[in-house]
């Protein structure tokens, strides 16, 4: 786990790239705590957007005329940027840009599975995966006959990987999974899984929103199929999203959405389609987005994954363990030095909302809400729940505040 | 037309809200005239950024927090404003966000079409369509066994009538029309054909691509069904497009990207949807892009969209008469008098490329290609053609630059 060639992370040199860091209300400083929800974004990740309108916004790829060279390079690059940053060796063929991990996911349930699914057929996702997946395959089984099943989650939050085991058997045609759990903060042991559904010849579908931007990945080591993350939770900017899927599924895959730059000839009859990724980016893309979320990966890179991870997991135990001081307070998942860098909880008798606006008195910034698993918080058996999740510009300081917080909505409900 | 109560257009003023606009190549400075392809972006669109990301950044729906509570408002008040720009009186509930206008068609050809046509049923398009409608509709008569039409051009660019009243008929399903051709000018006869769709009870979509960023709209006046445009043709950013649907449609349409945001409940057996529009706004939408949007709205309306529309025309009138100073340069589409803000053409025995090469050593920004209407130059019998697009900040003197290169290109290839 601990490969730090790296410099440690120095988070006062960080805060200062973050302007909106500096926000108060009232006199009462912002302590960001919603990082699993939307990261913030660093000045050079808003410098490269600024840097694109002030000297070379253009339509990319059918431009012959300067601006549009300019542009076209930079759009095309980004692919291969974040493909490195994954590990696709791939590079850009790999790597299709969308506007949401959301949209990636569904582009597979549409592109692949309303094609290939039928009756018979069994998907089998996982009781925590976020309702991106959840309810983009429950629906396109709908369509198509396909059956869905749900990997049991145990009681301390992990995968029953026995009844994984038991699940993913000769009818599984795609094995869909949460990389992270945005809600428990369980990571999930995907590279088992991986194993799993290929010794069936199914295909796996991880969901890396929030593995991407807070540890190293290499997709090729985890051997999947397809895998989604999106830029706004990782320093890049809102309105793109990535689908990593391996050249050969990708080159077999119709595209689902039409349009221009994804065509190769079109009749009135019938069309043809562009190469890879271009035949997946209908209409003119995401441009300034993903020239963004490039510069965003030279931001983490900088930093070093490593030293993303130590520090999020670090802040994620500390809180953990401040947290279980309370004896009212119940925290969803894993144990502390076993999960990702966010803490969901709740605080008996107190509504997870009622916490997060009295947390927000005080200037902590937490979600409050089911985080788009609502079918987990049922099987949990809470309506709703308090997270508290960590970037690199957190500070231990700051779970102490979220702390004291916490103390005074005790208080006020007592 | 001349609804002249707004100041003229002050080109002088405009120009030094865009910045790229002084970029030089070698000491020759930038002509754009590639506005059809992407408009630049005004300096308060970029500040609307910017502040977004220094200020507010945050997930948006779902949190209780400051930040989160004003980035909610400002997101949903930026379709309440593109909702009045298009004269939308059902406010933000008619306004979906996409990624872009090719997006949005998609959205009505996935939630509408797949579900509701069959064997039997006609979709009626124009020759002119842009592959965004044509491909698009074309594949999805595929999937569901429809059959599409199409309008036909006569030779001076404009749509056959006659034709249109002979193809919709009680068949008609679908009537999917481009406002003002990309590729000729042409500024189609939409409310005719809207009545011409809703006397057999069909549905109308109208492509305002190039439409909305130069006239002034109104979606409810043409009595459009469906409606698309994109951003990053009207000052906004890249990565935004919108659907304006009647609300009676959109309500009974099912959403077709699942999940985050666009559910109500979900449970491991199914789902129910949101209100509108976040129905159909699946996972984290594009937020600074949506609020941007709402900055270029101000920005063009500011302007007056009368006088922008005026400005456009003119140049594009001036364009027409320069080129047709030239025996060897032949122009697409409707008289000078009567079209849009751009002007394709083809000089006799240079290719559109060769001639956009040359251009762009003038410094002269032009498009040259298909322009995603690759059957309509088919049925021109020309493989390609050059295009000069004109916005708000272009000038008389531009055109003039623009017709010196194009001399030059003629002597080089003489």
């Amino acid at each position: 786990m601990e490969t730090t060639e790296s410099a440690p992370l120095s988070v006062e040199d960080i805060r200062s790239d973050f302007p909106i860091l500096e926000r108060e209300f009232d006199g009462t400083p912002l302590v960001y705590l919603d990082n699993a929800a939307t990261s913030q974004t660093p000045e050079p990740v808003v410098d490269a957007i600024v840097e694109y309108y002030h000297t070379y916004n253009s339509n990319v790829h059918r431009g012959l005329h300067q601006l549009s060279q300019e542009a076209s390079i930079a759009y095309e690059d980004a692919h291969d940027r974040v493909a490195e940053f994954i590990g696709a060796s791939g590079e850009r063929e790999e790597i299709v840009f969308t506007k949401n991990a959301t949209e990636s996911m569904n582009t597979v349930a549409y592109a692949w599975g309303l094609e290939e699914l039928g009756p018979g057929d069994e998907i089998v996702l996982t009781e925590m995966e976020h309702h991106a997946a959840l309810v983009t395959w429950q629906q396109i089984a709908k369509k198509t006959g396909a059956t869905v099943r749900f990997i049991e989650v145990d009681d301390e939050g992990y995968l029953d990987m026995d009844h994984a085991r038991e699940l993913i058997g000769p009818d599984t045609a795609m094995v869909s999974v949460v990389h992270v759990s945005n809600t428990l903060g369980t990571v999930n042991p995907v590279s088992e899984l991986t194993d799993l559904a290929h010794e069936q010849d199914a295909l796996i579908f991880v969901d890396g929103a929030q593995s991407v931007p807070h540890m190293p990945v290499d997709v090729e080591a985890i051997d999947a199929d397809f895998f989604a993350f999106s830029g706004h939770k990782m320093c890049g900017p809102t309105g793109v999203g990535v689908l990593y899927g391996k050249k050969h599924l990708l080159e077999e895959m119709q595209p689902y959405l039409y349009g221009g730059m994804m065509i190769e000839k079109v009749t009135f009859e019938d069309s043809t389609w562009h190469e890879l990724p271009w035949k997946f980016e209908a209409g003119t893309p995401v441009i300034a987005q993903g020239i963004a979320l490039a510069e965003a990966c030279d931001y983490l890179d900088e930093i070093g994954m490593d030293n993303v991870k130590r520090h999020g997991e670090a802040l994620a135990e500390y809180a953990h363990e401040r947290l279980s001081e309370f004896d009212d307070i119940e925290i969803l998942g894993p144990p502390a030095d076993d999960r990702g860098a966010l803490v969901s909880f709740n605080l008996d008798t107190v509504h997870a909302h009622d916490v997060s606006e009295i947390l927000n008195a005080h200037g902590v910034a937490v979600r409050a809400g089911d985080h788009c698993t609502q079918p987990l918080h049922d099987k949990l058996g809470v309506p709703a729940s308090a997270r508290a999740s960590f970037y690199i510009y957190n500070t231990r300081e700051e779970v102490d505040k979220l702390v004291e917080g916490l103390e005074d909505a005790r208080e006020l409900f007592a």
